[in-house]
């Protein structure tokens, strides 16, 4: 059996896999990230050194950003402007190419949740799928019919406009570009700054922030559908930790869109990852695989 | 040189057209729509009846709607619960493929329109393209590597949920079924509605009603570039004949983004259609040459 490699590069931590091709993880290891030059060194020696070095075919990098995944790019393969500073210009597939003269793919680490929800998550036996992470952002990648869906740059969902009524909640919003752009108004950071809170975690079930919440995703994810028509919706993230909010936003959906367009049962069509908080790790897997394919 | 049958089916008449592998169209009919009793012989009439007749390969029809245009479904090639009451049920494609015993590609009129300018419009040598029509309604179709962007249903981007700020545009929106989404604020019959017209084209440049159509036609397109990052976004209807709305249109979306994603020349980037008011009928050639391709 062919194997993989993984690398789901994080902020604050980089986590390398080495995977088959049905998703199972052989070998993994989480190392934090620092420099390019510390980092990047430990993650190659992870791999070289392990058991299966000489089995792996391909790796999928899914990483921060903002990167450069387009391919006739002179900059593809690089992270580009993050404020992480030591990572602006890394040319983060290079090191790997270079040292492993394998196909490496590259995507941002919400496109590779997604492709590893389509590939062996919630997203199996599905044509067309939207994964979103809400958390200290809001991201989301679609696959449609089996591909990563990619124009002239990719998703920049999180920064949609969405109504909001200032007499129910008058918070000028958070984000620097839009204020009040649903990430704005509905990113972890902004839960916490609205309440003033150290962590989005201490407001009970029934607080009315979480039916202001879900008013605001559920907003979101209506142009979400009336854009792509998904066959299912995934949230993942910090905030979506709150399981509550599911059946909130569920019932926020049906009430909002009002029939205007044939929705499919909502509890299986408003998810969290059917991966956990392994969607990333193991969509890098699916992401190797994927590359080698082509 | 393969010739297509091309059938633009409109809720007020039929453009039926033979064009070639070009988008050249060698000859043309508009018929009324009246029942599909009366209309549909007609069409079929037309291109039996054509010098060319012999020579057409494969037909496109692109229909009012809604339609059912998922291949996998029963009811497949019919035009389903339109407002027209004598075109409910309607197998369009049906009786196109008995008459002719030839492929007949299918999709709405809005998809069709937008693979006209993918053929041979303002797509042309593009990746990925938007066209949305703002008319009596607001209908859009994008084109993404080359194919009609088709997730479980089509889009509808119409009905996506926009910011409204009342203080400013007090308007309770005509949408039957949402009110105040992009639709029913930002349609002709909205602009109607909110200044007591008998028609749009009665308000001067100057007036304020166009500052307010542009802002929220800004805002609905940054929601699409967001979702989609086209390379171009095409606007056609009735509305967009006020071409000054394009600088107003252009400015705001500049404004609203922000800088947070790169945008494009928007003098090339937000445009009329290239094919005026042909892209429909065009289109319906395109997808026909599409259909014999598959």
């Amino acid at each position: 059996m062919k194997l993989f490699g993984g690398i789901e590069a994080g902020g604050t931590k980089f986590v390398c896999a080495i995977g088959d091709e049905t998703g199972k993880i052989l070998s993994e290891v989480t190392l934090p990230t620092h420099t390019p030059e510390e980092t990047l060194p430990a993650v190659i020696k992870f791999f070289q050194e392990s058991e299966y070095a000489k089995k792996i075919t391909a790796f999928g990098i899914g990483s921060f950003g903002p990167i450069d995944c387009n391919v006739n790019s002179l900059k593809y393969g690089y992270i580009t402007s993050t404020p992480k500073k030591d990572w602006i210009n890394c040319d983060i597939v290079g090191a790997i190419k270079d040292a492993f003269k394998k196909p490496v793919g590259f995507a941002t680490d919400v496109a590779t949740a997604a492709l590893g929800e389509y590939a062996w998550g919630e997203g199996q036996n599905l044509d067309h799928l939207v994964y979103m992470t809400i958390g200290t952002g809001i991201g989301a990648a679609s696959v449609i019919n089996g591909e990563l869906l990619h124009g002239a740059g990719h998703q920049e969902i999180g920064h949609m406009l969405i109504p909001q009524d200032k007499k129910l909640d008058p918070f000028e919003g958070i984000c620097p570009y839009h204020h009040n752009c649903f990430e704005g108004l509905a990113s972890g950071v902004a839960i916490k700054k609205r309440w003033s809170l150290e962590s989005a975690l201490y407001l009970p079930n029934h607080h009315k922030a979480w039916d202001i919440e879900a008013d605001y995703i559920a907003a979101g994810l209506m142009n979400i559908i009336l854009n792509l028509s998904p066959n299912k919706i995934i949230l993942g993230g910090g905030v979506m930790r709150q399981t509550h909010l599911f059946a909130k936003i569920r019932e926020r959906v049906v009430k909002k869109i009002n029939g205007y367009v044939q929705l499919e049962n909502m509890d299986t069509f408003i998810v969290p990852p059917g991966l956990s908080d392994r969607s990333g790790v193991v969509g890098a897997i699916a992401l190797a695989k994927k590359t080698l394919e082509k």
